[in-house]
């Protein structure tokens, strides 16, 4: 897409610190890290989408399997890892072109996925929920 | 593994509210959804492993596939979504057994993840971190 952030830098119109670079995908750093210790690195495809369920079954094998391989060598100096990955800006999407954050963790690197796993289900809430989900056609 | 949480959801000897099922795949929901609209849905490989650099090839084509799937079914109700896997403890992986977070998304729903993107790297520092994991062989 003419006007995509990341489209821009998977062409090299717009310059980036490379961690690998294959025919379909793209691993570069992200410039402002969520820790102050670095190496949160980007990967995407170089096809333009924006949702995950966007990428055709092709192009997203291809993505995971960069997505393992950069793990990989993150994991090979930090002590943990996070791989997410947003799906519209309510979600914290803010470039609209698909994209996986891989973020190197250590003790105390004051990164926190906040009020994780606060809530609980009321009685039968739980099975109404799943019911919604399967409604929608998921097999 | 005898021991293990997911292991044993996944031969069915712990119960789960169970979203999908395939061979070498399991997506159930989390009973402590991250936020209080629920729809949380862990997917899992029924092989055991701990974090995403262990699984073969194969098996983790097929998370993704269902991975893919659920994100679907979710996008299909909620406002957004978020894909997590964490790895380690340190990145907030408390259990060990391979798992996909999908949070399904809406406006002020109260789930944060707070302070990201908060840093900078100072002047040529982003260059040394890249080359630390260029040098750990990623390509």
């Amino acid at each position: 897409m003419n006007d995509c952030l990341f489209c821009k830098i998977a062409k090299g119109e717009i310059p980036c610190t490379k961690i690998y670079e294959d025919s379909k995908t793209l691993a570069f750093l992200d410039i402002s890290p969520a820790t102050p210790r670095g190496g949160h690195t980007l990967v995407i495809p170089k096809k333009h989408c924006e949702l995950i369920t966007d990428l055709n079954d092709s192009d997203l094998i291809a993505l995971t399997r960069t997505v393992k391989k950069i793990s990989n060598a993150l994991l090979q100096y930090a002590e943990g890892l996070n791989v997410i990955q947003n799906n519209k800006k309510v979600a914290g999407q803010f470039i609209p072109h698909l994209h996986f954050h891989l973020i190197p963790r250590f003790e105390k690197d004051g990164f926190i996925i906040d009020k994780w796993s606060s809530s609980k289900y009321k009685e039968g809430e739980i099975d109404k929920t799943a019911e919604k989900t399967v409604d929608r056609k998921v097999n």
